[in-house]
């Protein structure tokens, strides 16, 4: 065995009732080779001591924009025409692909720094982001989204959204590379017209790969698009373009109308919810409630860092609680648990990566993360779920284990040289002053 | 000088302008001495680098109930009715002294980690808070609130309630104790009667207390209180028995009609708002920008850690932010300097110490903390004010500071032996267990 976790609480996220106090995980080859209450016998490399700690599986972040760490706090408080067309999108245009790379970085160090192991990210400079991805040894879906605008037929194999897709299709995704997979990804419904949708989702069959979408984020998209097709909603005019067809994860989902869950629900399809980026920019609250009831699977993301503007994925697990109750007056709404499902294996059916990871399981990739119990803000515990969901940040991740292999232990990256990516961000930020 | 910051960016919080970069602030005494951006001719006992570290007033935490950490994560999940009364109350009735001196010191333990130096505290056991309080060196304004049901006359002055408030009145109150007042407290609208405040009222004007009180943090409260009250919500029964000519803080105010706006706004009441606590047990959103645009003081708290459940008071402030936004439908609304106003400046004077701390200024207290913005965490910054208050936690605080006195550095608590505080913690939780 490499591994041997030792007086470890497990929460192996199988069930709310599936939980090992006092025990064993043993970690071989970059898989989980045991599970258990007692003391394997076998040969152990290291042994980790678990005491008042809690080893559950590493943390997803199903919808990030992970350059746009490099634009945090580049724009708040101000209108969203405004954030948008004056501050963001002229910064974006600034961002090369080095700055790409080291903006990818740091999004990534702050992640697996606060328990996340695997992301799936739309943004451009793809290619660079794979070598970020795969420096640090997290995993990541990785896509980039059409936007055509204008009357001009869209030629989506001349974009350089499909360039850089197909680069990282066939450098990564069909050498079935350990930690990186592609998706196609389509930015979203008032980014582009059906003739471009056509053409991605072919390109998505000819490679199966799982498409990303942003959907009915904002109440202005969900009218104009009611106003551009004829009454249907964002979630209807894909539909009739049956774009659910294909494994589709849909980021965001404020606005939704009945027949929207219910399409959503039949065909499928994962909501990302994002809540703190969805109050920052004032669109609203997804109803994740109702969605869970539909039988819909809900993953978390942070969304890009100029909307957020923080990529630890526990903030939006306790969001994703509070802001259920709140809104459907009950606070039965959306338990700990759940928002721990959604934040892990709700999020590899997302990734397609279900078989893989996103449980604690014999025969599964050993991706964990080890949370301390022991200090003033996790003590007492009379519940680990509950501890976690509304008492841990991401600053309480004393270790990440990405298959088999440790990226983060007691405040030290294992991967990434953090003084030379912080120094490079604070170049890049010198460029990127407005 | 006992202290010299150097280097270090200042946020004295006077307005959003008076911002001073690689700067110095003196302390001796326990005062801040100097603030500038010349180095002070001065013999300097210890000089501490705030290379990449921010410096502002430290945090004020104006609505808890401290010994309620002990119950942190006890129910979370279910029906109001069913968390108080068959989970919270009953297991409240198990605190004795020396559990709410434990449970006072865990969550003082927490705040000054987090930066917060001060708190409004209203709770049984009021003695035992006080000398937790004064162990750990923090400031706390501190309140028993009457509780009062049945038929029988309330006789205030017999009640436990009078006897632990007057036994902090006369140890440190009224011997200007450096760091404690006592305040009076109605508990709320909806847990005694008009007779009952009038005593209480009397007793503040007796000693000159401000008046710490719940009001209107539910539908249910809102509603029953103008079935009792011949129409009168619990603002406007309040404002009919004058409580409001009495310095007021009030804890939550998320139901309030145009007329209590009137009334809060007119008598000067400082609204205290729980954001994350209102979410948990479903209450709703207080409606503070237009409390904001009335004019009323706003200031943050945490609420018992029962129903929250983290004493990090930099989530309030995020959150005081997000929600505006959200239920404004408006970006704009509370910006990152607002939100931080609340948590320092505007919580002095409902402490009533606004000539004492709150901002950064020569004559007032130290009282001060550090935010560290050299990591992956807080990088890049472009806005001191915005990487506060949407990026940072009370974890990335590195020196908290009350009257000159370090009370934490660095992970390193200097008044509190946290090993024992989370001994006895755990023992008294497993007194408190169902």
């Amino acid at each position: 065995m490499d591994i041997l976790f030792k007086n470890v609480t497990v929460l192996t996220m199988e069930s709310e009732n599936d939980v090992f106090y006092d025990s064993f995980v043993g970690i071989l080859d970059g898989k989980i080779c045991y599970v258990g209450e007692n003391r394997p016998q076998s040969t152990i490399k290291r042994e980790i001591d678990g005491k008042n700690k809690v080893l559950m599986p590493s943390l997803i972040n199903c919808h990030t924009h992970s350059p746009m760490s490099l634009l945090r706090g580049y724009s708040n408080d101000v209108k969203l025409q405004k954030w948008l067309f004056e501050d963001i999108f002229p910064a974006e245009r600034k961002i090369d692909n080095n700055m790409a790379f080291v903006g990818a970085l740091l999004s990534i160090a702050e992640m697996v720094a606060s328990g996340t192991a695997s992301m799936s990210d739309m943004y451009l400079g793809l290619p660079h982001i794979a070598e970020a991805v795969e420096q640090a040894g997290m995993k990541a879906n990785l896509s980039n989204g059409i936007i055509h605008f204008g009357e001009e037929k869209c030629d989506f194999k001349a974009s350089k959204e499909y360039r850089e897709t197909i680069a990282v299709v066939k450098e990564y995704h069909l050498k079935n590379h350990p930690l990186i997979k592609a998706d196609a990804s389509i930015h979203g419904e008032y980014t582009s017209a059906p003739d471009t949708w056509l053409q991605v989702m072919e390109f998505a069959k000819e490679y199966s790969l799982r498409m990303h979408i942003h959907l009915s984020e904002t109440k202005v998209e969900f009218e104009q698009c009611k106003e551009r097709h004829k009454g249907l909603t964002p979630t209807q005019i894909f539909d009739r373009y049956r774009l659910f067809e294909l494994p589709v994860f849909a980021a965001h989902g404020v606005y939704l109308d009945d027949r929207d869950i219910e399409i959503l629900s039949k065909n499928k399809v994962t909501v990302v919810h994002n809540p703190i980026s969805n109050l920052k920019l004032a669109s609203g609250v997804s109803p994740v409630f109702r969605m869970v009831q539909n039988g819909i699977n809900i993953t978390l993301g942070t969304d890009g860092m100029a909307s957020n503007n923080s990529n630890d994925l526990f903030e939006e697990i306790k969001m994703a609680c509070l802001l259920q109750k709140a809104i459907c007056d009950d606070p039965t709404a959306i338990t700990a648990f759940e928002a721990l499902e959604m934040a892990t294996k709700n999020g590899a059916i997302a990734q397609g990566r279900e078989r893989e990871c996103g449980v604690i399981k014999e025969g599964f990739d050993a991706d964990l993360i080890m949370i301390d119990f022991d200090n003033e803000r996790l003590t007492p515990s009379y519940d680990p779920f509950s501890t976690i969901a509304y008492s841990a940040t991401g600053q309480d991740v004393v270790l990440t284990m990405c298959k088999g292999k440790i990226l983060y232990e007691n405040g030290n990256f294992n991967t990434l040289d953090i003084e030379k990516v912080l120094f490079e961000v604070r170049n890049a930020k010198e460029k990127l002053k407005k």
